[in-house]
């Protein structure tokens, strides 16, 4: 998927910097671990009795105040201490980049490599994975970091924590009032959650994927046909996680993907996914039949050296399945499934990643890339879903779960796609049951097939639900889905969505900080507090300029009265001026039972003798 | 609330005509009622194999193709021969305009009387109300033609129809397979129904609202702080309906209200409502103090008079329930409840709707005005949902629900909100249980507070959800809540996003033809028919815009790849392919297996003897 710039907007020279409007950006570094300093960003209000507000932020040192960007010399390596502690990890010279990595490209079109590139590192036996040294009870930088971020502001609230977790319905999941590594690590040893973080990514900043952890969100990028800059395909992921994206997945096809994958690895923050079988599959030609185990293995190795962060594997596509699209409505709908559909079709042989999947986990567990095991079969259409084809892929995920956990690798699940909502509750359930537990990472789904141009809404109902029902994270869907490219309004949309999406899951599930930010904003909004509000929320930009259109005058951003209904109609002043006088009422009231007190005291006789 | 135009648009001369992109307006005689004709909006398909699809069309005639639209004339009065036949019925006099109707304003601003107005109608003793028609066993046409419009393509697929419900959760709805007549009537008689239509509003377009029928939209309206025109009035009427809202509530205040009432009134299809205690706090300068029972039940007077189809009457908002707000996050939120609760307190007096609500349903009963009770103590933040004070207010108005009925009044009740995902059940149950089955119908709800600007998303959520769990009608929320006046895209994103969500939810509860609108579309999709995608869409402009965006050639809208992936990673691309060599393949089985069988019959010689 590709990102279009707007028409009519400058391709950016750079990347988008600078913190939110109204906040900063904060570091908190964990006592004892002087190299574990963890972000947030906290929003300043402007009433002093308001503490800050400090939230989740995955938006990496880009919106630091006065933050210099050296795309060429990449984001600070802030994992390489912990890595260089670890035993069993070395460097070695790696693969040498071949011309077809980069589609063959003329040199005079070729993108430069980074030149923040260096050898990678291999691990050897022993603990690699954090699969493994959770295994082995060992808790390792990336789980005290990622607890942390988890927990917002639940030290100052724990009594309250737990009363916010007994209010809310979380369908079975354990979540704690206070995230620890230890749960983190215990997490990740059952399988429950995952920290996607190939030791070839110094540069991430760790967070934790799982059931009992506040809902994450993917964006998809992906390479323009026509690539102006390194600047412009970096800022196409700056600007995902500027609006929320927890992840980021790079689905470039076509030339250069190899040169630009690195500059967007070294200046990544966050969790980079890809889909390996794209790049193999432009290594044959585009013809899924000449695709081959070894050109797959190959393309395997080459983006673990690079350090991305997790794989969709769709080993699930088994030859046998295939005849169970046979009757959909939309067949096949996704890219990597329907090309391993031809090609087991083709060979009529049972598909290679599959056959092979021991030695993909084996290459996988060595840099630690975590599965994310793609649906191949997910339904297209409403009518598709929840059929044949797609439960018995999900079940043979789940076997492959067990196979990759056994290897040592982490594991997440994809799922749905196009869902209506009476169905979407069985999709989450089956899962959880098929698949032990691993974490779901869905697209969408949608609830709907009948909006084309606002499928970030119809997915984003079913994205919410399937949140809530215990889906770890949310691959975000644009409004322009089914029709065309995203430009940048699209894919801020899209994020925008999906935090929404998320962030009505974690309160719904009971998660003990969430509500806060609400409350912080419901108290600005009832107390006028217009730039409060603004600040705020999701995107303080847009809500501030709608609040303009009606009332422009900078006086308006301190009025008592809402822009909608008037001073006259508005129910916020008149509330305010009913508590005013229910004040003065109550008072009044006290006054008379004082009175009344009093008389009775003085043994009921209406005159006192004097 | 009122709509601002975009910056930069034209204001419109008159109102926008002609049907949506690819379709057209068809009218369904029904047999032996003549005077019955049921419209649908039908989209022709490309495909000669594919029917045209019929769907809900509630955009009444300016929709149809080489519409004469005259404002000052009205639409066509199609009650009025149903109107005639109605034995106790009179045309009397009617109430004469007073300047404060108009908000006192002077003679060279008033807008002009709209020419359509005539006499008014009321009801005597007997049948009057469509509820009263009910109980008494007696089909009105309004019940045939609003059982006709949610039939949709039943007629043609019975058998499927069961399956769908089947395939349904609609949580103890007993949605039929086929919509009768009859099974309106003893909906509406249940009071598990209405079909809001005042006796003077011989306009209208009969439309049903409960939860047995498909989920319905509501827009809301309002006048600009300066007129230019009524073509621009009524224009956010037609505007509304014409992207599929299904009733319209006109929320004016300040000057001219009665007068450009009347404009929409004459010009409206859909059911209007109003909430007149907005009126008549204009008639007493603003002064929740200074209003009283006297210029309230004249401005019902007025209203009814008129034609209104329903009136929000918050008589739920009783004076032991105010301070049950006082420690709220965000204290009352509702206009009507806001000023109701400042008079109670203000008088120490309980609400004078309440006291006199038996004279309220007698006027609203002479003219079939609908009861919407007003939930004035409705949650305005995540913090406050489902609290006391609005729980209290759910049963009174499940109180005032009986003693409507009593009084043969037809009833509806309004629901938040802001409520988190897991409290949005709970409304809809406990709203079914106190109120006895009446319809509700509510805002939202909004599943999180913390994107102003997005709140459209937020709520669409929640709308989806408990129109799934039984809400039988959603009222709208634009992307400009909580900031400013919606302007026209606002209306449109609004419309559509709740479209979306009705739809969504009619799909969980498994109406039996809500599906076959996204299995068409999905269809055209799997088959490459970009513009039979676009048409079938709610929003075939945008869709092709963006189509456009990305590949702007014609020659692109009959492409069999999809735009976003191109043509070598088009998984439907593949997926067709798939299917064609699966073809191949088992026509080349089945000649084996007939070669087999061959064999067999031959006796199992390999060679059979020449």
């Amino acid at each position: 998927m590709n990102i279009q710039p707007k028409s009519g907007t400058i391709v950016p020279e750079t990347v988008t910097t600078g913190p939110l409007t109204g906040s900063k950006k904060v570091y908190y570094t964990v006592p004892g671990h002087p190299d574990v300093q963890v972000p947030f960003r906290e929003i300043s209000l402007s009433d002093p009795k308001e503490l800050p507000v400090r939230v989740y932020d995955a938006s990496g040192p880009y919106t630091e105040t006065d933050i210099a960007v050296d795309l060429a010399k990449g984001l600070k390596r802030i994992r390489a201490p912990w890595l260089a502690r670890r035993a069993n990890l070395t460097t070695y010279a790696g693969r040498a980049v071949k011309p077809e990595d980069n589609g063959d490209v003329s040199p005079e079109k070729l993108v430069p490599p980074c030149p923040a590139i260096t050898a990678p590192l291999v691990g050897s036996a022993g603990h690699v994975t954090q699969y493994e040294f959770a295994r082995a009870g060992i808790i390792t930088e990336e789980m005290i970091y990622a607890a942390h971020r988890e927990n917002l502001c639940r030290q100052s609230m724990l009594a309250e924590a737990q009363d916010k977790l007994a209010d809310g319905e979380s369908f079975g999941a354990d979540i704690p009032a206070f995230v620890t590594a230890e749960f983190v690590r215990d997490e990740i040893a059952r399988g429950r959650a995952i920290i996607p973080a190939n030791i070839n990514h110094p540069e991430l900043e760790p967070m934790v994927i799982g059931r009992n952890f506040l809902v994450k969100v993917n964006a998809n990028i992906g390479n323009s046909a026509v690539t102006s800059s390194m600047a412009e395909e970096v800022e196409k992921l700056v600007w995902s996680i500027r609006w929320g994206a927890d992840t980021v997945m790079d689905l470039s096809t076509g030339r250069n993907i190899h040169n630009i994958r690195d500059w967007i690895m070294r200046n990544s923050p966050v969790p980079i996914g890809t889909v390996p079988i794209y790049q193999a599959l432009e290594k044959v030609d585009g013809d899924p039949i000449k695709l081959t185990w070894e050109v797959f293995r190959d393309t395997l190795i080459e983006q673990a050296e690079q350090g991305v962060d997790y794989f969709t594997i769709h080993a699930g596509v088994r030859l046998a399945y295939v005849p169970l699209t046979a009757k959909r409505t939309t067949g096949i709908v996704s890219r990597g499934g329907s090309i391993m559909a031809r090609w087991c079709l083709a060979h009529h042989q049972e598909s290679f990643l599959y056959t092979h999947f021991d030695e993909i986990c084996d290459i996988m567990r060595k840099y630690d890339v975590s599965f994310s095991l793609g649906d191949g079969l997910r339904p297209g259409s409403i009518a598709d879903a929840n059929d044949a084809a797609q439960f018995a892929e999900l079940e043979t995920l789940g076997e492959l779960t067990k196979r990759a956990w056994e290897k040592g690798c982490q594991v997440m699940i994809e799922g749905p796609g196009h869902v209506p909502m009476h169905k979407i509750k069985i999709n989450m359930e089956k899962q959880l049951k098929e698949c032990h537990e691993a974490p779901f990472y869905t697209l969408g789904p949608l609830t709907t097939d009948i909006a084309p141009g606002y499928d970030h809404i119809t997915s984003g109902i079913g994205a919410a639900m399937i949140g809530w029902f215990g889906c770890a994270m949310l691959c975000y869907v644009t409004p322009k889905e089914h029709l065309g490219l995203p430009d940048r309004d699209d894919v801020k949309i899209g994020v925008i969505t999906y935090r929404i999406a998320a962030h009505a899951a974690d309160l719904a599930k009971g998660h003990p900080a969430a509500q806060l930010r609400d409350d912080a904003l419901s108290r600005a909004r009832f107390d006028f507090r217009w730039e409060d509000q603004f600040n705020l929320g999701l995107d303080p930009d847009t809500a501030r300029c709608y609040h303009d259109e009606t009332l422009p005058k900078d006086a308006h951003k301190v009025a008592h009265f809402c822009s909608m209904c008037g001073p006259k109609f508005c129910s916020m002043k008149i509330s305010q001026d009913l508590r005013a006088e229910a004040a003065v009422i109550a008072e009044r009231e006290k006054g008379m039972a004082d009175k009344s007190a009093e008389f009775l005291k003085s043994g009921g006789q209406l005159y006192v003798k004097s």
